[in-house]
């Protein structure tokens, strides 16, 4: 909006037609593509690629956007992929890779330089999907990731014994289902923002992830937001603005 | 019951009348004051005396239960007293006490010897109150108890700094609200029962007390067992029973 | 962390390097295997054998752990695991035994001798697999148990027919789903710890188990603690520590 | 209805007007008082005079339909009144009664003679007001009640001892709070309709008597149906039409 | 418990021995089949056989149970079973039927005599299934039933056409699922008891029949209670045991 | 945005400023006054003066918006008034009149003509006041209402005989607690749109009107949508819209 | 009900027999085929053609209705169809064409002339099958729709640059899963009736859609109702009367 | 613990003693008050000094606690503190300092300099104490806070004139209730982290904030995480940690 001035002034001097004028006030920042408005604008808007979340999406409509970013792009990623969806991609981009743990796809032609450091961890062995896809999404962002898995409060020495790595990091990810309270225990051991991420890990009343989300959500100790269940890219996504930030200036 | 083949030889032998044998199997082992029955065989039943619920009973009904098992115990108990209800029953036994934290009323001849440990814990200041339920109903019932207050999981120092203490116990009450994740840390850092006990303190999506709840109820450690939402007297029972176990033959 | 004094002497006397020492001090009682970290000292520290939850576990890990566990304990014990993960267990290690109801693969070298007495109660049937999963864990960690299956409470006299059996246990475990009351009459009828054990079984309102854990959780009876939905394996556990703890000094 | 063949033929000979046919088929089987619709057909279609809720009623509404109830009906009931309420209408009608416990102002001129037999159980003491509720609204429909309170199955001897009286009733009415379990156990013992009240009695995961609520409808006994949650008058209302279809024909 | 006076005259007397009386007194009412306890005096209590609950039973016990009690009983019924099952019980029984609707399996020597009568009621055509485990339920055990199907509220002159029938039965079955109003409609027109059966029938907010069984819990019609939802077998239960008292004197 | 083109083609002649158009492109058609922004042009936006939602306003700030509003419209209206907040304001403005049961000020200087029909109906008594919010908030901005009240579903004859008004109307609205069958029957017999307004009316588990919204969502009428619990001024809102469209063009 | 009195006035002048005018008053205006009662006279009574809802119908049932209406009305339209159910009907009636997105069967003679203008947007792709029935029954209808697709509040540039050709409607669907705040925000741009759809597109704390559905029922903007989770019928059904209203009389 | 190899190295030393070496490795960072521990290495381990939480702090110990860490740190917060809790404390401290619409108590002895940026935005003004609570929270830590009140969705403008201001905050705080819309829609925005939070503003089925929080969770923007509903100092508090990170270096 900053070239209003700018674009007005040109109006009274002749120098951009009054269609010109009214399409620019008026330019959609996206691009239409009937199905679907694919974010162009994105990249400029946020300094993030777009990343595509795969599930549920028809094979021709995945197919289209992921050629499409990539050939304006350099680089793409899609989330919550099936086998059968990567095998959809490789088919076209034989160089597109596929992570069975995370579910993620990409394909990238050169990859960025990671900066920073944030550090993802997990309560148990079942987190680490959910956490991968944290570490993962954070890294095609251009982040340098740490992670930490298996160290739920059952045994808080695991934990306590990776303490100064995870000290070390701009912003701490913490994954865990059953009942959830690896985030408040880290928080209470760091001074950086920590993003809590419960999952739907457990069984019986742990509500598919909903018991885990309301142990950090009421979590005692400073420094922790919360978001969805399972919602490693999420997680990912704000890490890496927060480590951003960090990193910036450094 | 195992008197029953003595009972029917006494009556085949003539010794005790049809009527006496009939009253005998159908006699209630409580005494029906109309509102209420009282079990007077309780304590010879369960080895614990009576503890009176006084939230919602009528000023005359409180009065009398109390009056009638001090007569018949030498000691009484209620919990969740209000100050009100104090009053009335000093009015009449001015040798009962009120514990204005706890909320509870006493009235003990001779206070039993105690034995064994319970360990009663709490993550925050303001869980004291549930805490202390769980810890005299304890006391009440002959049990030695440490109290460690104030060691919840977002300063996790506090609480390892204290380890030595707890692990002593035969048992451990693990009250904590907000979150609720005290009792996952502390069944992971001793081989002996946890009895947890979420409180209702908190705000938001506490739900009064049920985030904690569903945090312990889903633990992932081992060993431990929940119980109500702010019921100290049921912690500290099933605690006493425990602990009765581990001490009768030592 | 009893011989701190000792080692701290060690130092000062030159006994023992300053690496030893740090060593000593930052020792992590695990291993970490990578994808997991194996809590060798649980043993020692809890004085059972560490359980594997085989549910969700991808089979390299499964198979990795239940040998590697084996060969450290000479008997270890998988929970949740499907026909095919025996099959795949048995194909190495063919004196593993899989019980098809309690869904549990066990390799023993020599049972170990059982001690004191806890029992299983059920309300139907249906609650049978859960309260196997229970049984079997306390018989693998050398208890006593006593099955008393389809004693619910919508006929009392089948439980009352069976109680002194019950009453003789030191501790009881109540397994029932639907509206989940057999927790209560137990406890109102034994002076020993109830642990209750709400089931999914049952539909409607019953919401997979929520309808029996709450019964449970609000029970009107002394001496019960609830474990979550399903959770045979929580419940044996700690009726384990509480009958070790009566047995110990017998 | 029946008669609609009749009133047609007199709108065909000519015995009644258009207007008083058309009248008669649009007549409101009701009086309009303005605010309320005074259902003055209820005692011919329902057997049972109408009974007002008092609960929320503005003062000058409450007390005209009393008196105009009163006057058609020569007896009148109104659940869930306050004190106030009730010397608001005994300043008009000095010979209305008002019962504490229940909260029921009633006003009759002859009580009514009572038939068959209504069972009302109660688990604890704190249920009876709505125990009572049932009660006096089913005496008041001319059914006979008997009391049997505070047999709650965490004492299970208690309801036992008393089991012949149940017994005899045509229908059970069996009311709990807390965990909600008595009317699984009654209906387990007895061969006629058990109405089932759960009440908000308790405290923590109770939910205001949810927890008794889903007990009572999750029941694994046979021959039980649920009311809402404190709703003693229901109770009472749907045992009167079953006593009374049992008691019709004697 | 009624003969008690001369079982102990008969011990006085010597007519009868220790043993006897022992084992009088200690007698188990039902058979234990070691996983499950078959309750052969349900008849002789309840006046109705036991019926089996199929679902979720192993295929040797059902089809143990099931043999059994035809064998005892000339009569045995199975709800919620599976076509499967019903091939499985054919084989041995061939005089066995199936309803594939209400996933009934019956095999009845001869069949009873129909008495009273219950209507059965449904909001929508997807209701019909839970409706008719309801009316055959209650056909197996001897009452008539009226079956008015399709009569939902969003179309109230379908329920209002058939009115008379409804009105002439002892007990009405309301069965719906979504909004579940066809309950208080019916209890607003009829003068019986109405047992509401909220159905799991819709999607989206309808949280699989809670929704309904809300409405009907909440209903604020006079003269209905609720059972669980799609629980047509409890709801048959109790309207038989209601249209019996109203049928036994006739 | 219509005159875009306009304004652009007087900047290109010079007819208007930079500045101007700088402004124009950049105004907030909204009045800020610190603490809010008071909506000045949502009477042309929407055709509707705004309403003051007053509960929780501080005093100074109901005051101030409600003067300014006044002054600037010439009528204003604040719903969810109390007593007190009128005071407040009749000693400002000695012309504004509040309604006790629907808790709102007004302040016209002339009244609207009303046009069009709204038809209100409420199930019972209690949901009078919501009933008043929405027809209230409908006559003021200039619509015809017809109040139909007390026709709830459990006496079915006293709406059929007011069905001829309801079905006149261009918009129903349906008010109701409890179980809040009311729109469905309705939404059944009318072919014009009804807004559903679940009432917070009732008991027990009707959880403060989330059983009726529940009822109203599930609705298995045609024609029906729901707002949220007790908001009356907003089924006034949506019915005044629907309405207007459908009285404008007559 | 307007003609009554003609018709009595017939009977009087005995233009109609009596067993006409019985039958007259006693008609039911719909055909009962057994298993359902296909309402004949709605579309008499609203307008509108009956939709069959094909989801869960048996394949006999559905085939017979689907034929039945075609033949009686020339058109028919089934929604929530598989594709095994299409080829069902497509074997008897070739002219039937199935949507795969919105799973729609239509059979339609000619198709009517479309008026009016009702707007759908949805807020992504995933939520264009709800909004496709939506949209596809308000065709059928004879509404003329716009379709304004993948528009949510995260991007809302996109929402602002389709604003004019959404201001022209009469009415507003908002289709939208995750957090469902589409609806709110078209609602404050709007000045029409807006109906809000919440999908079940989401994953986590969504809950199926009731996260969407709460923030739509909670929106702080004027004019918008809500209907059921994924319920396109029912918002495309309102959204046709409401267009109606305001075409009628253009 | 980095200097854990210098102490060791002291030891050897003997430097120091083995006692002190054992305080050391045992020590407690924090200062026991007996019914708290006051964590006064807080400041050292997090940078931000401790913030009171005054709600249900029993008035002697608010005093001592609250005076302590004045006299230790020259400045000290109270969050949710009562008026009447102020007077307590300007009792003894003149120079404490109370808001009243964030219920915050100060005492300042120089206030810090404020660094970097912070956006607070509320969707309305009832949300305005919660995001004060976050401001001054903020603000107290050092940080330079832009308010943005009253700039909800409904009405999309207002927030739209205020975008350039927030997109140069460092991280945005939005706080809202009822349906909660804003955190997505800044989101979409802007390209640093947004900390949303959900109010308990709001009525019926916004269920105290759980609508709102629902809505945040399930965001479909990138960059949000979510506190607890009211939780002003969480969201403060992290925002504080982000904003710090952003500064530090420049």
């Amino acid at each position: 909006m900053k070239d209003l001035h700018e674009m007005l002034l040109k109006v009274r001097q002749g120098e951009i037609s009054l269609a010109e004028a009214e399409s620019y006030l008026r330019r959609k920042p996206f691009e239409d593509m009937g199905y679907a408005k694919v974010d162009t604008h994105r990249r400029v808007r946020s300094g993030f690629p777009e990343v595509i979340f795969a599930q549920g999406k028809a094979d021709e409509h995945l197919l289209a956007i992921f050629q499409r970013i990539f050939e304006d792009e350099g680089e793409v990623m899609a989330t919550r992929a099936s086998e059968q969806q990567y095998e959809l991609i490789a088919a076209r981009l034989p160089e597109a890779r596929y992570d069975k743990l995370s579910r993620i796809i990409t394909c990238v032609r050169s990859a960025r330089q990671k900066q920073g450091c944030i550090a993802v961890c997990t309560a148990g062995t079942a987190d680490i999907p959910v956490a991968e896809e944290a570490a993962q999404v954070a890294e095609y962002f251009g982040n340098y990731v740490e992670r930490i898995y298996d160290v739920g409060v059952s045994g808080i020495h695991r934990l306590l014994s990776r303490l100064d790595i995870i000290q070390k990091a701009n912003c701490v990810i913490a994954v865990a289902g059953m009942e959830g309270a690896l985030g408040s225990v880290i928080a209470g051991l760091v001074d950086k923002p920590v993003i809590a991420v419960p999952t739907s890990i457990g069984y019986g009343a742990n509500f598919h992830g909903v018991s885990a989300l309301l142990t950090m959500i009421n979590s005692c100790a400073n420094g922790i937001a919360t978001v969805n269940i399972d919602n490693g890219y999420g997680a990912g996504y704000i890490a890496a603005q927060i480590n951003r930030l960090a990193a910036a200036e450094a």
